[in-house]
């Protein structure tokens, strides 16, 4: 998929300074913020029904064989946040970062992690990533989130933006739906609303990463597809860094936009045992992915990153028959 | 771990005759059918003690909110068979396999399959595989065992051996006890009896090899072992096909010997919500062992091996908090 690399102007490319650092960072901390506000918003809405007598009552009564315990339903979701330091781990240079952890009842486990790191690539890694093979030095900085909803009319969601320096700057991420009962209205919301974003940019972003999404999240060794796409963009420098960060802000935007009305819209929808056991089923090919094939996780359990924070992706459960 | 490699005598390795293979392959069935008959045998007992009125209540209480139906514990449970043929797959040349899964009430998801396969490994394999440099022809043939019980107190076991053939021969398997619960009682008579095998033909096989076992089921992203260890071997080969054949039958025996009897002292053992959950979280481990580090698991996704038969060894379900 080299291919879908952006070619900087003129080939030069970006190097970002410290100032710019610092405003990307900031960034993917104000995102956390706004997306946990309004997830945070989402289960107080959710709750302010659910819990009101006679209301939704078929999706309660199939969900409460579900609930851990009856009391969630009363309880008032909010993230628990949760600070790690990349400088205490073993061979780590510095950083770290934080996990926001939310266990609801509409989102059963979700969580967004931010963190900037910084230090030196092992010398097998470094020749993989581009501008590092001389020195090693790197610099990164983002947010990624997983979120795992309760009804398996909410479809499962991932999103992460990153910006990574070595002798040279880019941007990274991905935005992509995997519904457990795929709905062709939420899908087709989800991808018009990613092409929006990207079409303000350039004309071909949309198909290029819409591809590259394709390609990316699919499981080979069942030869079939993690979820229906969306985005997935890597090595993103076109010379212009105020560009680039502009166009990483607003994936971040389109997510905070979109994400939120398909889970309205699903959230008290009825669900039988047969949708939560396709659910369960579901995960565990999310599962699957994650361990065998993603390049984050496995560059984190290989590279003796925050094992938490890497694992956080995991469903809270998963089947296999 | 390659000092744990047996040294054939005067250096000359073993190339097994058709005979010999045909011998292998053979007890390879016969043992898949001992192997069901006793753990059919189990689930029969367990259901004409667990049936009676007022029998074992504090187990069947904590047990029966678990359980997929009411209707599971009068219905017999067998092992069902499915064959798969290698030549159907892509890119493959011949053999294929029976798989027998259970679903009991005392082995919540079990899986026993048997294969012979032959063929050419691809050029990028074939460097890492003894004798198979020069043509990468290979012949294997072998069992492979996981039980995934659903009484805590039972511990879940993986147990393989094989026969593999290329310009040499050698035998090789693991035998493992994995507990949700540990209990000294049973890992020291699943380490005693696999080790009674073990020195029966050499005094530092179950040295070498229960070693071999700590090393290669070991969490590395954790820093914890998959479970209570046993034995690994690999490359086996002293020059004396007879005797390494006799040796992974006896293997084979001991697992059959001693696995029945941890099952039965504790498949009646009370368990609570709380063990039940110690173990879906173990069974996540196990997850986690098998997609990122299993040889076999890795091996068989990237080469397009039998999807359902590689991971037939998935738990039935698991969670991550």
């Amino acid at each position: 998929m080299e291919s879908a690399r952006v070619k900087p102007k003129n080939n030069i490319h970006t190097f970002p300074t410290q100032e710019q650092k610092e405003r990307a960072a900031a960034w993917f901390e104000t995102l956390r913020d706004d997306i946990c506000a309004e997830l945070e918003k989402i289960e107080a809405e959710y709750s302010a029904v659910a819990v009101a007598p006679f209301a939704g009552s078929v999706a309660r009564s199939a969900e409460a064989s579900h609930q851990q315990g009856a009391e969630q339903s009363r309880q008032k979701h909010v993230f628990q946040k949760k600070t790690w330091d990349r400088s205490t781990a073993d061979n780590s240079p510095g950083g770290g970062g934080v996990m926001s952890m939310i266990k609801g009842n509409v989102f059963e486990k979700g969580g967004v992690n931010i963190s900037t790191t910084f230090g030196e690539f092992s010398p097998e890694f470094r020749k993989q990533i581009p501008g590092a093979a001389e020195t090693g030095s790197f610099w990164a900085s983002g947010i990624s989130l997983v979120i795992h909803p309760r009804n398996p009319h909410v479809p499962p969601v991932h999103m992460n933006t990153r910006q990574i320096v070595t002798t040279r700057g880019w941007f990274g991420g991905a935005c992509d739906l995997n519904p457990v009962l795929p709905n062709d209205a939420d899908t087709k919301a989800f991808h018009a609303r990613l092409k929006q974003t990207c079409d303000a940019y350039a004309p071909d972003y949309y198909e290029k990463y819409a591809a590259w999404c394709d390609e990316y999240f699919f499981n080979k060794h069942r030869n079939e597809p993690r979820g229906v796409g969306g985005i997935f963009y890597d090595y993103h420098d076109t010379g212009n860094w105020d560009d680039d960060f502009a166009f990483t802000q607003d994936i971040g935007r389109a997510f905070l936009d979109i994400y939120p009305k398909i889970v309205r819209q699903h959230m008290h929808d009825p669900f039988t045992d047969a949708d939560k056991h396709a659910q369960s089923i579901k995960r565990g090919r999310y599962v699957e992915f994650n361990l065998v094939y993603d390049r984050g996780t496995k560059f984190g359990l290989m590279t003796g990153g925050n094992i938490e924070a890497i694992l956080m992706s995991m469903p809270p459960e998963a089947k296999w028959v």
